[in-house]
């Protein structure tokens, strides 16, 4: 008998502050981040837990939880050191072929699911380790790198001895990268001034207060408008100046067609990158405005998008940053390699609860030991939802600084956890 | 205060049948066939319901479930008359961009989901108009079936109009059409005689009963070991001779390089087509593997692809077949006028429980209404599970006879509802 394990699953809602989006009352309406909450522990002396998560939308909470519950079940009777001794086999007994490459051949909520139990094994492993994520996935072997990942769909663009050489080619100057990194942090991006509903004037001061904190990539919302588009743009490049890249985000509003017309129309305002212009399952919608919008670049990524489809995006040349969410380690890494090797630069998304505590250790990790780089590189930033984290992702003068503390970063505070359960605890009190 | 109604869910579970897969004792590993099952009612005096379902696989129910039932909590405030007087409207609220397109951009859980929602009040309105789903579809103005479309990110390959003018060009004929399909059916496929674990004899009587049925088509499982499949190839060619057109089914084993060997490696058995050689997410794979294989043409699409997926290998001349899935009747009707806008063929997959019974209103409306054709054309058919449902497919000489029957098919007898829900009530007896 092997090391037994149990696990918690709850579904998290948070509110929208009040000052983003204007929304007073708390409230189904109002709940603006919600997440599928899991907590695996042992016995072990330690006490370690593993913590992960899947950040979600309003309404999804109920089936991500069934999700991870029907996840956890596939392993729930293995041995708990054997999952986290062969990562790569644990994952693909997650995502199992026959049955889930049906279901959801280009990920979707059994696929998050998946994706919330290794990241939750993950941190328990680098906690046992004593090491934050960075620096566990930065400390292994070439080889054991590339075990983590499943190149059946894959290797037509990238070989497990291609990703083996990227590797070994970053080998050099790691420990001063990794020095570097302690001392100075990470470049991060603003993505807070730019909601669609904001005012000119908060726009304005939001824009003025990221330049003072430092930040030298903002981001504005875009799409819904197009005259509220050019009027803000005009407002954020006078406030910021010519040397502040302005990145712009559609949200997927638009047709292949409509997005060139609309991109074409926002030139004159030297955009940074245009992010999530049409479905994310369009990559020859995004090639083709990628070529007719040149040399705009587009940003994509945010959706979970499996290696597969980060594939062929990369194939065809569609996207000039490819931005990863907190979604699946073994993934993230399989992206990372993918960008690597064709030199496009990974700038992660973070603009939800807990994103930015853990898609830090994989920028980080990107920099040390894999593209070797932070050249045009940067991971996201809204100062949101940090405080209910036990390592809050700290910016300082628009960097990320290092996590030095061993795990993940997505385990919450306790209290947090409580106070943001769904459904309520308050709301259960007449339960007998 | 408008029409109000209900809605009941519950996961179904199917033993598979023991001839064909050798599992003798029923339990959750023998069971090969899973859907989430949705029936919509309200008090009206005819007494109507509406069903859907998720026909899905081993372990999903529990989610599956969670999702129509959030997808239901989108419209359960709605108006049943105004929900099934505008499907088009209707189907864009449950699918709703802004946050199931950033959940699961190309289809999961959650969208299958809103797939059985939708398709439970087709199967309402259809009983509701006294007609079968095909004829109710078939004898809607251009306009409305336009409606029914979100054509947001289709427009690039097909724009409004040009669905328009596949309609109506379609117009012409119909009447003789409709009494040919009354009169001689559809052509069917037998997918029965080749799975993997079939022994070498099971093959060949397989075979022969679906010669001796008037079946002039036939699948194959290939994919695990070459050698067994130059075999089985063998077996089947000479017991089918050279006028029976053998398809084969690689259920997404291979990379794509692997599929290239692998398909050319069968090359002398002429087969009709290659179904699912590599992962579904992988356009430009297929794509490549279209190309190196020719002329064997590719299928694909059983896995619920959005119209977007379609679009693409559709741009790319990436398959000669395309697979339907009983998911979503707006999203089926946009990937028909898709196919037909190309001339490829649609051959709806049905080797599932209640697939018969659903796809064949989809594949009748494409006969009458949309392509004019059969050429070519089959829907798959397993002998198993009719007996489950109110209005079984019926297959005649290789035909499916054209359903009568008002409704879209999707009605299981609420006896096999009883005994296949899940939990067993059986197994609830001993619960206070």
């Amino acid at each position: 008998m092997g090391a037994a394990f149990s696990y918690l699953t709850s579904e998290i809602r948070f509110a929208c502050p009040s000052r983003l989006d204007g929304a007073g009352a708390a409230g189904r309406d109002a709940d603006c981040a919600a997440a599928a909450y899991l907590t695996i522990s042992d016995d072990a002396s330690d006490g370690a837990e593993g913590h992960g998560f899947v950040f979600s939308v309003r309404g999804s909470g109920d089936m991500q939880v069934a999700a991870i519950e029907a996840t956890m079940a596939i392993i729930e009777e293995c041995d708990l050191d054997a999952l986290l001794g062969d990562m790569g086999r644990t994952w693909r007994t997650l995502v199992d072929h026959t049955q889930r490459g049906w279901l959801e051949p280009d990920g979707g909520v059994a696929h998050r699911a998946a994706g919330a139990v290794i990241n939750a094994l993950w941190d328990l492993k680098a906690k046992r380790a004593g090491l934050p994520l960075w620096r566990l996935l930065a400390g292994m072997g070439s080889e054991e790198l590339v075990g983590l990942i499943d190149f059946r769909y894959l290797s037509d663009a990238l070989s497990p001895g291609e990703a083996m050489a990227i590797l070994d080619g970053a080998r050099p100057r790691r420990a001063e990268r990794e020095r570097r990194l302690l001392a100075e942090g990470y470049p991060a991006a603003a993505a807070s001034p730019g909601e669609l509903w904001y005012s000119d004037e908060l726009l304005a001061r939001l824009c003025r207060e990221a330049m003072a904190s430092g930040f030298t990539q903002i981001k504005l919302k875009v799409g819904e408008n197009l005259a509220d588009d050019l009027r803000r743009l005009a407002i954020a490049r006078e406030v910021c100046g010519p040397d502040v890249a302005i990145a712009v985000d559609a949200d997927r509003r638009w047709g292949v067609e409509e997005a060139v017309r609309w991109i074409s129309a926002l030139s004159e305002f030297d955009l940074h990158w245009v992010e999530d212009p049409t479905s994310p399952a369009d990559i020859l919608g995004h090639a083709a405005i990628a070529h007719a919008i040149t040399p705009v670049p587009i940003a994509t990524g945010e959706h979970a998008l499996s290696p597969v489809m980060v594939k062929q995006l990369l194939q065809l040349n569609a996207i000039g940053y490819l931005q990863i969410d907190a979604t699946a380690v073994n993934e993230n890494i399989a992206s990372l390699l993918l960008a690597a090797g064709t030199g496009v630069p990974v700038c992660p998304r973070a603009g939800g609860a807990g994103l930015s505590e853990v898609v830090q250790h994989l920028a980080m990790f990107d920099y040390v030991a894999v593209s070797g780089s932070s050249e045009g590189r940067a991971i996201e930033y809204v100062d949101r939802y940090h405080e209910h984290f036990v390592t809050p992702a700290v910016v300082r003068g628009g960097r990320y600084l290092a996590p030095l503390v061993a795990g993940s970063g997505a385990e919450m505070l306790s209290t947090s956890l409580g106070d943001h359960m769904w459904p309520m605890l308050a709301a259960l009190d007449g339960v007998a």
